[in-house]
């Protein structure tokens, strides 16, 4: 069994079950409140919204930045939900003092440089598996970040390349019984992110689940036709609820 | 929801839920034998057998052929169990008059002769994914198989090659949320040539059947260590009974 | 240094540059005689054109079958020059009697039955890489052939699998002297099915002939718009002409 | 073709050829001064070595930081060849005042920050293609460092990953030209790197020259036994002289 991380109160690990959502990224204090407070009512207990976004192309939407983090740490302060958000660069570690959680993306994994310096802070890591790395390499990224002395850190599961282009990635979640084997940290996966469609969101988390993850990490939108960052992917309120309830039965069933 | 196929009173897709066990290939008659009556007081209700196998070198050992059929039959008569075996030629059919689902293997998903030559017959053929076949393709090689005249194919995911070395091959559960919205043939998942270990099947097979798979597929050993083919990844059927039992309950949970 | 193979005078491997050339499927007696006069011309010293083709879909362009490979061989006596054309099935073995090489397709490298057949005969068998292969998997395939006495084999790397999507496979080049490491069988490049597109293939075949390659297989047709197989692939005989002289001039600048 | 950059009097694409060439990592002044004296002599016009090292596991030698960039820039000083070192954080830049050619690593080809820094400086950017990224990526990465201004980027092919185990990574020598229809910027090969085997830099290295690239850049070191870094895919100076030769007579070849 994994160890546990407490974050602002809420636990993570050592057999707890964690449910993270909210959109990919932060658009307007409206649109991210709203969303919060819709999660948190079907089960969420943390609140995800990107402010820096690691995009692929320069000319694509790159997030709201400073004042998307503002926005979100307002949220946390209005919904009492302890928030994870993703750090593109460490010169940007001001900006995280009010964070709960900071996420490395998957593109940064082997960004060695800015692991090291969250290693030197006392934040809870939610370190993404690269996009083609091995289960080692991902471990030996998170030795990175735990050799320098913080050792609160999640790993998280998001998918791989592979050949197969039905789906975006190809979540692999025979990572998350394996990892088990191989280290205590706890093991959240991000099935959006590997699908790429939203009607796959669903089952992808309900074998997450099943397969024994210590929590699950899901983009839910109010208007998902119309936000500015991956709206194939993100679930309704309405959806997102249907699914929190169905893996709370799936929890309950091998627990 | 799939359809429907009927395999000598057992019922496959349409909502049913199907576990298929028993061992990489059958070693004697006591062997098969032992294994079919445990994995059955289980809750198997088909019994898998191999007799003609496909190993990648000549000089591994090769399947019993014939006189494992006729092994697999005799254990059939006795337990009153459906078999299901691969056949690796199409001119070993005569000697599948009486096996209930005719497997063809990875390596074969695209040798077109063969998907023919059991289009022309009526058996129910359980088609397994190629390791690096996309679901397209695999969508295409059963229009083989159905566009002869036989449009009772099961297709079964098995796990496909990437770079991660911890496991023999990476199990795309994805690939069963997908194939839904693809086909209306029935899907298993058979985790135990994907681990390639015999503790990462239970996590496995209950991501599978959490993802909403129509059966599952898991290798069982009375004696592992000796196995002549693949023990690595053999439950035994201890192991096999405690991962019915819980994959009975997410069913439950899912339903 | 690898061994020689003689096939019909014309000897391949053992420090000879072999080059192959003629369209992915044998369309009309005209077809098949203008393109292997032409080749012939450019220096090819042997015929290639698909009669029997193993295509995704079943619904796709099959080839001419029988008829194609009595074009063929119609054009071997009009030309003088050995013919190369794939075998899907081990039961058409009686029609390829005065074929020169054997082909067995990526699809089929791993269909034992139709390997060990081949291994029973005493003809050259030219045996593809799959498509997802590793070099250790191609050399068990070709000891399927020769532990059945036929030591008469060629091996052909034609592309693996990526995420990559400009081309339709990655070449893996570096395969070429690997294998001269680990066997001393010939082995020749194909780079048409790998790049998938005209403009790769010069590029491409001047690198395997770099490389050191004992010979490169190309796709060319005298009409590619028109092809009923892979056109966007195959080069017109001028092209071939400029990729033949420069390759010889590559194979003596590396001697 | 591509365009020309000027790197302290060395001309880079626009059908010059450049070889590029030194250890993986500086290790004494001795040691640099050796191979840089002995790789020039060679036809080697710029000179590599590694300072500042990604590596995959923090317990693994990092480099000798910024007294092996003192180091570097020592024996440009003696051999007047320009140098080419990697960056792995934008803060280290004031260290690469003098620095010709700055390299960014595989790993960090989709550090978003870190393109964006090196787009406002005015260095030549040797920008690598991540191991398990399109070429359309490693486009928008370079676009990353082109749209702030600085538009003297090369690109560099050093291998994907695939399923194959024998080589380190699978050089995909068809990116070579498939950049030559995609981009003006030059191209240059790491073979070394992709291959991991000494053996295998020779033929993949005139490979990649009548592939078509701008360059190469190889690995030497005077002692590849007792290297600090990568010891297993060095040249000796010797085999280097072989092979700069070799390369030579296939850039005449393709002219």
């Amino acid at each position: 069994m994994s160890k546990v991380l407490d974050v602002n109160g809420i636990k993570i690990g050592g057999g707890n079950f964690t449910l993270i959502a909210g959109p990919c990224t932060v658009e307007s204090e409206e649109q991210i409140l709203t969303i919060a407070q819709s999660v948190r009512e079907s089960g969420a207990s943390i609140l995800r919204g990107g402010a820096f976004k690691g995009r692929t192309s320069p000319y694509d939407f790159q997030g709201m930045g400073r004042e998307g983090i503002e926005l979100l740490l307002k949220t946390k302060e209005a919904t009492d939900m302890p928030v994870v958000t993703e750090i593109v660069s460490k010169e940007h570690l001001p900006l995280f003092d009010d964070v709960d959680i900071i996420q490395v993306g998957a593109r940064n994994m082997q960004n060695f440089e800015l692991l090291r310096a969250l290693g030197r802070t006392d934040k809870v890591i939610l370190l993404k598996r690269g996009m083609s790395n091995t289960l080692r390499e991902l471990l030996m990224s998170a030795e990175y970040i735990t050799s320098e002395g913080n050792d609160k850190v999640i790993l998280c599961e998001r998918g791989i390349r592979t050949f197969e282009s039905y789906t975006r990635f190809t979540l692999d979640l025979s990572s998350v019984a394996a990892l088990k084997e191989l280290t205590d940290l706890p093991v959240v996966v991000d099935p959006s992110h590997a699908a790429g469609r939203a009607s796959l969101v669903e089952p992808m988390a309900l074998a997450a689940a099943a397969a024994g993850a210590d929590g699950i990490m899901i983009e839910v939108h109010n208007d998902p036709k119309n936000a500015l960052c991956d709206g194939a992917q993100a679930l309704t309120p309405d959806q997102f609820d249907e699914v929190a309830r169905k893996i709370m039965k799936i929890r309950e069933a091998i627990v």
